[in-house]
């Protein structure tokens, strides 16, 4: 650009990018050129309105620009016909139209994503910066001529190469029986669909609609060995329309992975059958969010899906049997980038489907999508990401280093293998008090407002039926039994206190915790106490063989991922030992993180690089080959007696003290301990 | 590359590439630097044996080389265990283990292509230089390893990029579900196939076999309206393995190609039967080539496919209304490139399918297939390609400028619109002699070694019935009736001979000739002659369009291509003025061009590139928009009568003077007029 016309100062937020452009140069032309992401699809007849910016005004003293109302020049025939028939508001002003005057701040507004969380998560709000793989590219085209009798398609890959750079453009085949009849149907004015995984990457026309076409869709989607969460989204304006999830169908051929991985070996065709469930199931979810987003299933144009290593295997139809056994070898572990019609995905049918890649044979697609969404490796904190599963998935580390491993927690966290315990459901109780005086439990159950001791439970009780305790209960119940003095640091009940509260009852040679007397009568037993610190230990032992790794004694930050994560109470995780001291303040239930990291690489393709490029540099722990592992196992068995090892929660919680009788109780405000995590009001 | 260290001269022949080389330099990577492709499966093991070179020896004064043996390491131990193993002819060396020790002249072996012609045609031999889009690479994986946990895909991918420099190697994704498999059938030893259709695209993994896979193989076809044949070759060695043909099933929707454009138009689901029904006949093909040749389909990764473009589009699954009428536009006009399995086709299911560009709506890719492989872009001399079906194809040009039109020729050439005629069949008449004295014909029958008058021939012919005229007979026995004086240079049957001959009978107010007596009876009408008038004139006024165009009067060359062109004897087509003159040793049948163009895109890809940038720089001429087009073809009624016309006949045959009643006719050597075109023996 020469030097003496660029003279206007022009600066684009919230990126940040700014350059010299000359004058009258339109606003969308310089983000171009600064690689800000501005979406257009009418390519500057301002016919589309998707190129909206907002013009700031004022003195920006940081950054050196006055940017005022006549440095930008006034609405042309063009917007104002624009604004006349589709509206435009006060303060918006179309990029392709208005052109640079003086120097200028622009703002690139980005519509908020809204997380509406799924998997019994409140809304969230994130914004990700858009520049999504799919373009929407609208173009006349030359009529057939019979002297240059260059074909229908080559025509508008001419005509797309003309007004947009698209260089090198190739279609889909698919698009080949099609491309005459649109192209009439539109009388020569289209709108293509481009699809670019990355900027350098040969551009590919995977739809085309007659007209102007001045939507796009793509979904987002988690593939949980229990759940399945999708979102769908506006790939122009990253807008989300449609949140839905539905259990994983594969739970009938094995609750857990390796019950399926089993089944797989064991039925010659399980893994044809596995892989046909959970198409189905994405299949019907997508229609379920198009239905409720109002659109139509051939507009989905985009799509991401995360899992971990065994959902992700089986979706792609690969077969899992690998992954059973040391060692655990991934069939593929990059990313993996095709057309969604190739694995049964019924979108539109030039649509494309992303996984993330998986970062080892235990730590899929879904730790990938968490980490990126949390993002370690952007901060200079140091961040544990744990997301509990039948394994936990753990990342910790910074930008400058980050280790992953995962942990054999096995399922009791999720209520398996414990007397009492079920999935998280109406009817579950999810939440426990114990008065460290007279023993006596409180609880809440999903589907009731009501704490147990409250008026209005006993009718609604009654009615839904309490049937069993799920995993953040559980967590509750076992830390609320050891704050009360019911258990000691060794997990082991006391009988003694039979004598004080009939809730203490003896079975066998050991003690159980009666927390409901009425049928069905619910007790936590021994074993269950025992279930639940084998797998702290494993979770534990796993998040300090990362700790050795990067040298360091505590953490900035823990992020506690998935269905499991997002109701735990931070505090009670920290009471059992589950995870390390850390500020209260800074562990978040980050609840679906792993489909936030699906929806940041749906609606930006850098993500897709960005957590390539991360994934490729995390260092892999397997726990199994790690000596220290098994004896960080054993002393993790205990449960904390010491706030030298938790100072965090000094202030918060009293920890029993080593063979006190009747602990003190000190907490901190409001009823129970005190609750963090920002989440509110529950179904 | 170091001045000094490069000091030993090596030539590759037959491509005649050139470079300095320093000392222990292998052959093989000599080759590759300077582009010259030496297949190589085993990178370089000696254990393919695919890299086999011809070291000549002597002084090759015009290079400047002088090659002895010494200038040559001696084999190593790793050839001398092939030569043991499997077996080296005596002057061939493994271009891998051979090392430069002096300056050398080096032979590739290009193993010959066998063209065993389907339709008809005879053996005809052709050297392709070959440079396929797929390449075989033999690769050791390294094992997984769960300290450094890539998938086995990636550890594939990352063997592949450092063994043979395969940078953004990406993989079908058909190929994930299979991956572990076959790495561990092959012990993490395996061939992987790589398509990359143009050197500088980035390569794709498409097929992957466990152990060393020695071969690859691919299809070249030619989907005519009436006739589909097919070629599979071996994409290492070039060779011919088997070549069959078929007849196209779309003959029950329509004997020519408006019929089937009408089929379309009228029946819905027209298309599509079509379509399933040109898929079936090619797979079906591929079964009978893949027997013939010993392979199994799954051997097969690439295929090359040509048709004229109502052909063309069928075969793609596109409605070719648009075909049917002005402005006669393609849905594509450039080239195809899929996967075979997108449209059906059943070879490896990662195998590759490239149609070659049409040249407009008239002109196909059979005519670009038929371009590449008479060249006329790589020659000085101008040559005119005609290529005769329902329309013919016409291509005129040299290295400098080549323009195409199409002619409205009709059926007649292919025996419809002929009373007597019939398709080229056992029983259809296909040479006609005429005995100016006596007027009496004598003829030969395809089926039947023997002519009319020759012992034998009554007791074949009685079993197999002489049913009608094919094309080349027609052609035959009106310039021969032409010859013989019976009818005049405007095409009128001369009655008064029916006083001379028995064979002038009247019918009607016009007169036929009587070809065969027995029954059937065969005659041949003025309405014949004038269909056959109408046809060749048509053709001719193409011809001339292009030959104004390109400012010329007479061609250097002519190739007569398809199974029209390939029966009909160029002298009587100069006779009757289907083409211009031309020294009659520079016409030259062809056979089916079409096909071998196919082969020469599917044995180097630079064909491919080659072809599609002389289609790019074809001029089509519209024929139906040339006002001087209607001109040429009423003066193209008449049948030539003056040898300053065609001065290339005068010594070959003498033609009937105007009002010439009885004609002087010098025909040189053997029976009938000298054949040309080095098709012997006929089926």
């Amino acid at each position: 650009m020469n030097e003496t016309a660029a003279n206007h100062l022009v600066l684009f937020m919230p990126s940040g990018k700014r350059g010299r452009f000359p004058k009258g140069t339109p606003v969308l032309e310089a983000a171009r050129e600064l690689g800000v992401y501005v979406e257009s699809v009418c390519g500057g007849r301002a016919t589309c309105g998707r190129c909206q910016v907002v013009v700031q005004e004022g003195k920006f003293a940081k950054h050196g620009i006055e940017s005022r109302a006549d440095h930008i020049s006034p609405k042309g025939p063009k917007e104002e016909r624009y604004e006349r028939v589709r509206g435009l508001p006060e303060d918006r002003r179309l990029s392709c139209s208005a052109t640079i005057e003086g120097d200028l701040v622009i703002d690139v507004p980005q519509d908020t994503i809204i997380n509406a969380q799924v998997v019994r998560k409140d809304a969230d709000t994130r914004v990700i910066e858009r520049d999504p793989a799919v373009r929407m590219c609208y173009v006349e085209v030359e009529e057939p001529d019979m002297e240059k009798p260059l074909g229908d398609l080559d025509r508008l890959i001419a005509a797309l190469e003309r007004d947009w750079g698209l260089n090198g453009l190739t279609a889909d085949c698919w698009l080949l029986p099609q491309v005459q009849s649109i192209l009439r149907k539109g009388e020569w004015k289209v709108t293509a669909a481009i699809y670019r995984d990355r900027p350098e990457a040969a551009p590919r026309l995977i739809a085309l609609y007659p007209g102007l076409k001045n939507e796009a869709y793509g979904i987002a989607c988690d593939i949980g060995s229990t759940t399945i969460a999708m979102h769908l989204s506006s790939l122009l304006s990253g807008r989300t329309l449609a949140s839905s999830g539905t259990s994983n169908p594969q739970i009938r051929f094995g609750e857990d992975l390796m019950s399926r991985v089993s089944y797989v070996m064991m039925n010659p065709d399980g893994r044809e059958a596995m892989t046909k469930a959970v198409r189905q199931a994405v299949n019907d979810l997508v229609d379920k969010v198009c239905k409720s987003g109002g659109i139509e299933r051939a507009d989905i144009l985009d799509s991401v899906f995360v899992g971990n290593p065994i959902m992700h295997h089986l979706f792609l139809g690969i077969d899992p049997t690998e992954l059973g056994g040391a060692p655990f070898a991934l069939a593929v572990s990059g990313a993996v980038c095709l057309p969604s019609s190739d694995i049964g995905i019924d979108l539109n049918p030039g649509a494309r489907t992303y996984m993330l890649p998986c970062i080892a044979g235990h730590v899929g697609a879904d730790a990938a999508a968490v980490t990126l969404s949390e993002g370690p490796h952007r901060q200079e904190e140091m961040m544990l990401i744990v997301d509990v599963g039948t394994n936990a998935e753990i990342v910790l580390g910074n930008w400058s280093r980050c280790v992953a491993a995962s942990s054999p927690t096995g399922p009791a966290f999720e209520g398996a293998e414990i007397s009492c315990g079920q999935r998280a459901a109406p009817g579950a109780i999810e939440r426990v008090r114990i008065d460290p005086e007279t023993l006596e439990p409180r609880y809440r159950v999903i589907g009731i407002e009501e704490w147990s001791d409250q008026d209005g439970f006993s009718k609604i009780a009654e009615k839904l039926g309490v049937s069993g305790v799920c995993g953040s209960g559980i967590i509750e119940v076992v830390a609320e039994m050891y704050l009360a003095g019911i258990i000691s640091e060794d997990g082991v009940i006391n009988g003694a206190l039979a004598e004080r509260s009939p809730r203490i009852v003896a079975e066998g040679r050991t003690f159980s915790y009666v927390l409901k007397e009425t049928v069905p009568r619910l007790t936590i037993t021994q074993n269950d106490i025992r279930a639940i610190q084998l797998a702290k230990a494993a979770l534990y032992a796993g998040i300090k063989l990362l700790m050795d790794k990067q040298g360091i004694d505590t953490v900035d930050r823990i992020s506690l991922a998935g269905a499991f994560g997002s109701f735990i109470d931070p505090m009670y995780a920290m009471v059992l030992g589950l995870v390390p001291d850390c500020d209260l303040e800074k562990v978040k239930a980050v609840g679906n993180a792993a489909g936030a990291g699906a929806r940041m690489a749906l609606l930006n393709r850098n993500h897709r690089r960005e957590i390539e490029e991360t994934v490729r540099r995390i260092e892999k722990i397997e726990t199994a080959l790690e000596p220290k592992f098994q004896e960080h196992f054993v002393s993790a068995m205990a449960l904390p007696n010491k706030h030298d090892a938790f100072p965090n929660l000094a202030g918060v919680v009293t920890l029993p003290e080593r063979s006190a009788d009747r602990p003190e109780r000190d907490i901190e405000g409001g009823e129970g301990p005190r609750r963090r995590g920002g989440r509110r009001g529950r179904r």
